[in-house]
């Protein structure tokens, strides 16, 4: 259950080599970032979210990421049938309950969808957390007004009922599970000006969700892997836009060594 | 009223200060452009289209933007009530009539919104400004076919009649109320070889009018904004991919000076 | 019906002069990429997917690019609105098989829409046009797991029936037009590794489609088109993130010596 460089690599040799396909009920804003994310990393994306579908591309895929970004009844409806699918095969499921806490529409959908189906890793950042376990944090639209350490205790409490790993992002990162807490300390300041990044951790918490079936390992790679990638764009990007080029580069060219010089656990 | 360097970077500062949330209901092709331009400029973007919640995410945020560039039946639902939560409030309002004229529906539907809710932006290509005041402009697709000069008396009518300020985007940009006409002279031919730029006015316009209730001034602001970004991309771009890139990152960087070089009103 | 370097440009000069309306009724993961690959080459991209303005769209439009890419009921009925209006008119049609193969919603859509619209060109990967044959390929997600050169005895059967020019693409890409075979080995390996490419092959087959009414010729040019502008930007690149950068760049950039120097055909 220790997190080391070599755990990570280890992972990431595993998604590189098998490709794992992961199915995203994702928001619109994200979905080809998530897509190129999860291809630069070596796994193979597969966005579907048609009632008539999700519960067969649920069945052949080796993970499923629901995020509520740009939510929907009919979307809704599909999230819990291919959800049901996933829990029925089973193959690990991911929840970001992206704007938890902004709307009541955002914040019932993600605690149905955490109750019902008890997720194998939730990530939020610390306002969503919070909101799922019912603490007045203010979500400001899809941006945290919480800091992460804030939000443990709430972590701590839903994982213990839920079973989940809980994972809180934000300028450390804390990965749950039980009493069990992680730091990860990597990442880089641009991050935030970034739309999305947090999905497309929800999204790689998939891919190695994938292929390590210890889940508080999978979502500690997945978010030392966005930290170190974050790191080594932001050391050569101007600005958010070359910021995001570099990124999706860093996922692709992440080498053992990388990971070896910048992991903080 | 006047717009000055100085006046547009005071508008920058109060943005980049207090990330205003604005909440778009915006087309597929440019969500995740638009997000991070706004996030680039430092803003708060959020997007949310669904009946149950548009209301309550347009009660908390600084601005709303409709933009109607992948309409369907729903989603027009959807932005009556956020338009009607967004004149309750109130908060500004941005009207982006993507394509009408190349459709009836689409021009309906910019219409009925425009005569509705009387926006406090609206922001279109020359085409499109025409045929929101009946005139046979010839939209193709989303593309203008006329100069944004030939749209200002039309503008001028429709600022008059409604009390929006409209926005004519093209070579040479003009910000319309009532009788005064500010035209911004900044900007770049790779512009419109990036889709959904257009789409990226407008949200500015969002942002911009978040912070500054002189709807006039925060509109041109935007332009000019957008205009001198666009400028400072071309200079370092090889063709429209690098152009969007470097556009991020100047409207991360954007400092006064910039401005003050380049501002051509 | 030859496929020539100087075949290839003057179509690229066509669209750059003229800039056909291309109307897009595609997947949400590559709305942005596919307008902005045609912006760059010099074609005019709309998407627009409502069953109430498909037909007016299609009826103003050069071409119709159809891809199942994320679907659902009403986009399904929207494609089948658009295809006839298509049909009617007559424009050229591209119909992008996306996953057929994958889930049986899928592989049921574009057969039919295939059987009832006899598309003028089909362009799928190997699994995708092995699915359309009743073939056994196994399609995973929408990345293929069959070669290009598997599938070429099912697309000179396709095309022989439909009367369609069938393209497959791969390592290397087979432009099929009954018994007519066209190899096309231009490509960089970096190509699977960013999302969509195949979807911004099938767009620019519309591009192409719209100023050349010899299908085969024009499916070749597109496909020539895809390959070259990726080796270009595969010799610049760092990853999949600095690739995507540069192949809108090379798209914008080609010249008649950057055809003549890489074609192979």
């Amino acid at each position: 259950m220790t997190i080391t460089p070599e755990t990570i690599f280890k992972d990431i040799q595993a998604i590189r080599q098998h490709a794992p396909l992961v199915h995203n009920i994702t928001n619109f804003v994200v979905m080809n970032n998530t897509a190129n994310a999860l291809l630069a990393l070596g796994a193979s994306p597969v966005m579907a979210h048609a009632q008539p579908e999700v519960a067969d591309m649920a069945g052949i895929a080796g993970a499923l990421v629901i995020n509520i970004g740009t939510l929907s009844d009919p979307w809704i409806d599909a999230m819990f049938t291919a959800a049901q699918a996933a829990s029925d095969k089973p193959i690990p499921m991911v929840l970001d309950p992206v704007g938890a806490g902004a709307t009541p529409y955002r914040t019932r959908t993600a605690k149905n969808l955490m109750q019902r189906f008890q997720p194998g890793i939730i990530r939020g950042n610390g306002s969503e957390i919070m909101a799922l376990g019912d603490q007045n944090a203010v979500t400001k639209g899809v941006d945290s007004a919480s800091g992460a350490d804030l939000a443990v205790d709430t972590a701590v409490s839903l994982s213990r009922e839920h079973g989940s790993v809980v994972c809180i992002t934000g300028e450390t990162d804390y990965i749950i599970q039980h009493d069990k807490v992680a730091p990860i300390r990597n990442g880089h300041a641009m991050m935030p000006r970034v739309t999305g990044l947090g999905c497309t951790a929800s999204a790689l918490c998939g891919a190695f969700a994938a292929v390590n079936p210890d889940l508080f390992q999978a979502a500690a790679h997945a978010m030392a892997v966005m930290g170190i990638a974050g790191e080594m764009a932001g050391a050569e990007a101007f600005g958010p836009g070359s910021f995001q080029v570099r990124f999706l580069d860093a996922l692709y060219r992440m080498s053992d060594s990388d990971i070896q010089e910048r992991f903080k656990g």
